[in-house]
């Protein structure tokens, strides 16, 4: 039995018409003989309306009913996409996390996938042309509803691959990966393939293409992923081992509404370091471009999403309330700008050309890794950057 | 440990703010050092909303994916409930049918509830102050999701206090049960108590306010409902064991979009009487007010809702292709009106009272039960026939 999973996103079943085109793609992919496992995200805007109405009913927002809530989202879609399905002749089934046997960690809105078991959605394959999962949900050991996280429908998909030994195509609004994000910028060039670890520094660079921790498992089982348009056939784009083509820059992305926070003349305490960032994530605040620099004294820098400025003031308050002498400053309005290459790695003078394309723009932060390099930029810098670093290094 | 099993219905939890309502509601009970199982219906037209979804992604509807979808309502409302209570102080969460162990029959969309687990609630409730449940659902041993069927909250919150022992309240918008609907009539009386018996034919007979499963359980469980508003203190009714009042006549109500099917001079062959109504039964057609008379020939009249006409066209026809020599007749446009009391059982004249305060009016079919008596006119006669019989049993 040859297996495909394919995951459709949000705007691919956005509305009944939108998932009766789902289901024509389905049933002319079963007449190649293969049975399909669909993983499918909740319709359109329904996960931010329920957020919304959530906020109308509660201040403070208990974790574990709001993923009582969101994993409704794909409910909905999957059961729409299963009587679709059987209305024009393909057998199927919807399954929620539940029937499916998702388990997962009790990290409720974050949880990570244990383990799937297979045997139920196998012995369904059986009967059936296709089965439609619910994505971005899974169950604890204890019948705990969890989510994966915003995207997370990407990870249930890459998962089930795994599990089931089956390929895996990504189907979305947008026909594969781009240089940078094609609806801000219309020069991005499509990508025909790209290595997991520039899938991986893509994609928790803001590129909002894959679910972080899909690319981290794709890794982990060499499951290679394809990224397609719902809306055509134009050829897309695949996340797999070896990079073919291989160039020295594969990509840039673009995250905006950063906050720098910056501490200077902190005492030369390094456990302070550790103190800071670890209470930081114990809030589960995603810090980031983290950089430190002793002379006289510590100097600390790092960047947040502004929305989190509050939650990272109200730390730090706490943390130095006892402390003298230093300065904490606040600045919001930034733009991270990257380019990530897996030939970065080989080939040099990339950091070179970089900042002489920047050069007469102000950078606020530098950050490298071996196939990245992030600045940070005032937004009003950020055209003029990223059309330079397009023109740079061809993207 | 004291507990009170409530449940609210879909008009109670319509939007954000009611449903902060009911949380202060259940806040306010929580003080008199009980501990509550919440049943909730979802808010305001949510299922009719899926079912039209539903409708407008397949031609055929497989139920058990109505009921996949449909049960996502009530999993949003027990979520947000459980947030707005935790909101005020009140520990609470909620569960879903696979979380309290609802377990049914696997009948779709009208599933009978087999058993109920109650240790999972029972072991929360010691650390809760109120437990909220999904009300309407069910799963299977297998794992399958099913409903009861519309309202089949009041039979989710029945069947729970009967598990757990307890007190069982069911709130709605209206205040209590009337004799007859208080929307249309609002010369309506609040009843204060009533029996079982005669809230069965009550809620049979289209008064609306309670699921008939629900008045079944609370019956073989002797479990008294108390059925009260969301929105006053005013006192409700109670439905219970023994009629405290026992008046002859306890209510009335009234059914419209009514169509009487007339079959007549079909041969006397009784098998064919059983034939029809077991391919009716088949293709689960409700029939009501069933009178066979024979006389030369064989006469069969009864009555289905009007939406169903073609279903029971269809049925008919394919039954009665070979016969020859017999009409068949439909006429849609009546309305069907009943009086309800368990007085009625050791009362004479009550049906004399009936007939002659409707004597200007033309009545199609009568049927009656030791404590019913129902009657079929045209719609036109409809308010004259209520006004009437209101009267005449001062209801």
């Amino acid at each position: 039995m040859k297996i495909i999973v394919q995951k459709y996103g949000g705007s691919s079943v956005a509305d009944a018409d939108k998932i009766k085109g789902v289901a024509k793609r389905i049933a002319k992919k079963c007449k190649e003989k293969v049975k399909l496992v669909v993983v499918v995200s909740a319709m359109g805007k329904t996960t931010d309306n329920l957020i919304k109405l959530s906020k109308e009913v509660a201040k403070k927002i208990i974790l574990r009913e709001l993923d009582m809530l969101l994993t409704t989202g794909e409910q909905v879609s999957a059961s729409l996409l299963a009587m679709a399905l059987n209305d024009i002749g393909i057998k199927s089934k919807s399954l929620n996390a539940f029937q499916a046997e998702i388990m997962t960690t009790g990290d409720y809105t974050q949880a990570r996938i244990k383990n799937l078991k297979t045997k139920k959605i196998k012995k369904l394959l059986e009967e059936n042309d296709a089965i439609i999962v619910t994505g971005f949900q899974g169950i604890t050991e204890e019948g705990e509803i969890t989510t994966l996280g915003r995207g997370g429908s990407d990870t249930s998909a890459v998962a089930l691959a795994a599990a089931l030994d089956a390929k895996c195509e990504i189907y979305s609004d947008v026909a594969g990966i781009y240089t940078t994000d094609p609806r801000i910028h219309p020069q991005a060039k499509k990508i025909k393939t790209i290595t997991y670890d520039e899938m991986l520094e893509m994609s928790s660079l803001g590129a909002k293409v894959l679910h972080s921790r899909s690319v981290e498992i794709a890794k982990k089982f060499g499951i290679t992923i394809y990224c397609g348009s719902t809306f055509s056939d134009e050829e897309g784009s695949y996340v797999m081992k070896k990079n073919i083509e291989e160039p020295v820059v594969t990509g840039l992305s673009v995250m905006d509404n950063q906050t720098q926070v910056t501490l200077s003349n902190l005492s030369l305490d390094y456990n302070l370091v550790q103190k800071i960032f670890n209470r930081v994530a114990k809030e589960g605040l995603n810090i980031d471009m983290i950089s430190v620099i002793s002379n006289e004294g510590l100097n600390i820098s790092f960047t947040i999403v502004e929305e989190k400025k509050s939650h990272v003031e109200k730390a730090l308050s706490q943390i130095l309330k006892d402390m003298k002498g230093f300065n904490i400053s606040y600045h919001s309005g930034f733009t991270k700008i990257s380019i990530v290459g897996i030939g970065m790695k080989s080939s040099s003078g990339v950091a070179s050309k970089f900042f002489k394309s920047l050069e007469s723009i102000p950078i606020k932060l530098v950050t490298t890794s071996e196939i990245k390099i992030s600045c940070l930029v005032e937004e009003k810098y950020k055209d003029k950057a990223v059309k330079a670093l397009v023109n740079t290094f061809e993207l």
